[in-house]
């Protein structure tokens, strides 16, 4: 790698007061979709941005709220697919100190001089330090690499249209790997933090009703309890037997455990070295995890093991005082998540089956949204260049197998059959919450360091 | 006993137009006291018209809705206890086709020419029935019996004050036994029914909150499921200990089933004999029962089996759509149908120490309200006179040992020390709900019939 400052870095510098105001412009421009405010003026906005940096230009799904392709034929050997997101979460009933479309810079108590704003961290910020890093390698020697940048505008509504986008646009799509350009770290002096894959997850509401089974058609007075059995103890029964004592999924058919690569587990015996329980649970706010085990057991189930979480659980009266009745109905709202190995629709069927084998075939159960996990190998190129890129920047970073929230990266590898990475140095944090901020310095770090990780992706040197 | 009619009924005959008109204005003036509505008012009324049949009355209790008792010393050999109530439920929301406090008469559907108001079963058609039964008696020879009338205006909120009163008042309301005139008719077709008992209830709430067993101190991301254990898991764990697979209380130390004494036993064979299944459950709206037993076991059961019945489940996310987190907080509004021989303490015990030994003495366990079964022998004079009564009225009744619901008649037992019946030819329905009715042919023979149980019961004729 070259040594740094690169000129495209000395660039940045150069014009670090315009992108900062530019990225603040952009903070300034509300685009809530739940709320559906916005989003064609912010699509508007940064359709103009991309094209006067050499982009073409299209708009794909609803009108309302575009999915923006951006593209960048330079004649280079490597293409990147990139993702961004230009909608925002809403603001409503939180306690902001300053006004959230303000885009103010103050000080903040963990990033200190910070932009804060909606979307300051998730993901505007993310979307201008990479629309900044393409100028300033177009500005200095080109870019190195074909870009194809898809840009939705319906992330925080779940990325309704994305799917399909990606499924019909395969060919159109075509490249070596993905990217997502997103803050890696805690503050500019913490390890940035990679990440070789995500889990999924899978929406499951168990709906148990009176039927041939028993139970009354409708709400019946509690006094015929000997009788009249509950839909409400039903569900209680069914679900009591998805899960061991410890809380841990326990469905004929699935493992405890997902996929572990062998590199999986050289990762976490290195991670296990400086695990510490006592402060992870202090952080989670909690007294004693599931299982006490050893660390190494700890991290291979935060980041492999499947579970299955009741979301909402209800039934019958749910106001105050009392009321003597037995339900005609009782629902439960369950998340599973899935590591590697674990696929959505078998997942289902296996805990379907479970129920069905005991006894338990009438209850209901649908499935809201889901989506497997994804996992790309700490040797594809896509993540050598990240490493690279950090190290040229004078960071060793921390190397994750999964991550234990869910990402549908999943588009990447099972859609479009492509590697991918996230990351980028700089520290930003408060995403769907008040005052959501991402640190200046943070924010130039991101974008020099996306620069110097095209670059690097681009000569495969490292 | 005297061959009908008696020169009592006989007076009802031709005082019945005044009768059924104070009825009805009776009825007009509202008395509900969830809203705190006329209870004053009619406390006054009800102390009027009863001094005007020499009683004496004093009030006890609060002065927005005293219970009045109104005692007539005769100085017959026996006295009655008579409990009544003025107070109603409200009727907001509910699609009455005249109004509630209207007191038309009309045809009802299935009462035939009826009045139709709040109250007019449940229960100021009975007190009235009995008021003008007493000025029947007084008017043609004398009252039989002396009389204890405890009428209290807040039934339907729960009788707040009732237990305390009738600890309080032990001595001046000693009697030989306690009656509530109520219909005990269907129709003036099908034979009265005479229970000799009811069932306790006792409401529990089952809280389970994050604690030193683990769970999340605040609500939590579902992405950290693998490691951190849920408080909705765990009551579903905790409650489901607590029933059997047919749903039946299983809790240590509990029985299936209450006290069964040999006259509950041959009744309840009798009741047998006439018992059908596939016609219980059309009424009941289930498609089975909790289990298939033959109609002796049945009937044991619904009058004699304790049940824990799930009122309402809440835990997490109770909206639509989807919110992936783990709760820190699960609720169980449960009650417990209680059989004569399980007490209320014992057995809210034995479900504490049942989970306590089970590893879930975390668990919260709050008792809301809670009263045992009562229960009065088949000989005791009381009941008999009852039955003497409706065969002089041409009725055989049906004997049964225990109704389903619950009503704190061991008020009566176990604080008074005196035995109970209630009962009363006619019939009525629609308590708590719109159209409320009595038939008025059912109010007459209320009104007859209750001269005639108090006549049985002095002379003790049967």
């Amino acid at each position: 790698m070259t040594t740094l400052p690169t000129p495209t870095h000395t660039y940045i510098d150069a014009h670090w007061d315009e992108h900062l105001e530019r990225t603040r412009a952009f903070l300034r421009q509300p685009s809530i979709s739940a709320q559906n405010i916005g989003l064609r003026e912010t699509a508007a906005l940064l359709r103009q941005w991309l094209e006067e940096r050499g982009a073409r230009v299209a708009y794909f799904g609803e009108e309302a709220r575009p999915i923006l392709l951006a593209e960048w034929d330079v004649g280079a050997p490597k293409t990147l697919l990139v993702y961004g997101m230009y909608d925002v979460q809403p603001v409503d009933g939180q306690n902001w100190t300053t006004p959230p479309f303000a885009a103010e810079i103050r000080d903040h108590p963990e990033g200190g001089e910070s932009i804060v704003a909606r979307g300051a961290c998730n993901s505007k910020g993310p979307l201008m330090a990479f629309l900044h890093a393409v100028e300033a390698l177009r500005a200095t020697g080109g870019l190195p690499v074909n870009l194809k940048w898809t840009i939705e505008g319906e992330e925080e509504i779940g990325s309704l249209a994305l799917p399909g986008f990606y499924h019909a646009q395969r060919a159109r799509l075509a490249a070596d790997a993905a990217f997502e350009p997103f803050w890696s770290q805690f503050t500019l002096e913490t390890a940035p933090i990679i990440t070789l894959g995500t889990k999924g997850v899978m929406g499951i509401e168990f709906t148990c009703r009176s039927g041939d089974w028993g139970g009354p058609r409708e709400v019946l007075h509690s006094s015929l309890g000997p009788w009249v059995a509950s839909p409400a103890w039903r569900l209680v029964q069914a679900l009591s037997t998805l899960v061991n004592a410890h809380q841990e999924l326990s469905v004929d058919g699935l493992p405890p455990l997902g996929t572990i690569e062998p590199e999986d587990e050289a990762l976490l015996h290195k991670l296990a070295e400086t695990f510490n329980a006592q402060e992870t649970l202090t952080r989670l706010g909690a007294a004693r995890f599931k299982r006490d085990r050893p660390p190494l057991e700890q991290l291979e189930h935060i980041e492999f093991a499947p579970a299955l979480n009741i979301n909402g659980l209800k039934s019958g009266y749910l106001g105050e005082g009392s009321h003597t009745i037995i339900p005609n109905e009782a629902r439960a709202l369950c998340d599973v998540r899935l590591p590697p190995g674990l696929k959505v629709q078998e997942t289902f069927q296996a805990i379907k089956d479970h129920l069905a084998r005991r006894g338990f075939g009438d209850i209901e159960l649908r499935m809201d949204s889901g989506y497997p996990a994804a996992k790309t190998p700490l040797a594809a190129p896509v993540v050598q260049a990240l490493i690279a890129a950090y190290r040229a920047h004078g960071y060793e970073p921390t190397i994750r197998p999964i991550e234990a929230s869910a990402t549908p990266y999943y588009l990447f590898t099972d859609v479009l059959g492509l590697p991918f990475a996230w990351g980028g140095l700089g520290a930003a944090a408060g995403s769907h919450g008040p005052d959501e901020w991402c640190s200046v310095e943070g924010l130039k770090a991101l974008e020099k360091s996306l620069t110097t990780f095209l670059a690097a992706f681009a000569v495969q040197d490292f």
